[in-house]
C-alpha cells in the first residue's frame, strides 16, 4: 500500500467560489483507475502554512505510476494545480516494515 | 474526526538500532486514551526531507487535547522526541465540510 498525500494552500481567498470550485473539481482524480480511499481534507494545524489536503491510496508502485501518467491527472495538474495552488508538499507513506 | 499526523527525520543513522528502538518505543503513544488508528509509516516521497511518519485519529478536539496533555505523551516528547528527532512537521486533517 502506498498512501499518496499532498498538503497545500490555494491562491484563492478563503471561502471564495474559486476555492470551492477547485475542491469540487478535484474529485475528477478519484475516478482515475487504481485510486482508493480518495479524501479531500481541511488542514487545521496552526504549525504549518497549508489549508487543505488530498489523500489517496494505491495498491503498489505500478498503480501509483498509472495515476501519475493518466491524462485526467496530467490535465488537472497543468490546468488547475499549477495555476491555482500557491504552495504545497507531497508526502507519501508506506507501512513500516515489521510494523 | 481529527487525523493528527507528524512527518519527521531522526538524528539516528538509517537502519540503526537507535532508529529501530525509537520507532518501537513510539508504540506507547497508541495506548493513550482516545487514540485510534495509530500508524507508524515510512515516508517514501523524494520531494521532502522526511523519512517516517506517525498518524492517529481522535473523535474530537477534546480527545486530541487529552492526548496532548497525557503524561505518556509529554514524557515521550521530552525524553525521546526532542532529543532524537532532527526535523519534523505536524499536519492535522479534518473532513472537508460538505465533502
Amino acid at each position: 500500500m502506498i498512501r499518496h498525500t499532498v498538503v497545500f494552500r490555494l491562491k484563492h481567498p478563503a471561502g471564495s467560489a474559486a476555492e470551492s470550485k477547485f475542491l469540487a473539481d478535484a474529485l475528477c482524480l478519484a475516478g482515475i483507475p487504481g485510486v482508493a480511499k480518495f479524501e479531500r481534507l481541511r488542514q487545521t494545524s496552526p504549525k504549518n502554512p497549508y489549508r487543505f489536503g488530498f489523500s489517496m491510496e494505491f495498491a503498489d508502485a505500478t498503480a501509483y505510476q498509472t495515476y501519475n501518467d493518466h491524462p485526467v491527472h496530467r490535465r488537472f495538474v497543468a490546468e488547475r494545480w499549477l495555476p491555482e495552488v500557491a504552495e504545497f508538499m507531497e508526502i507519501d507513506y508506506e507501512p513500516l516494515a515489521g510494523a
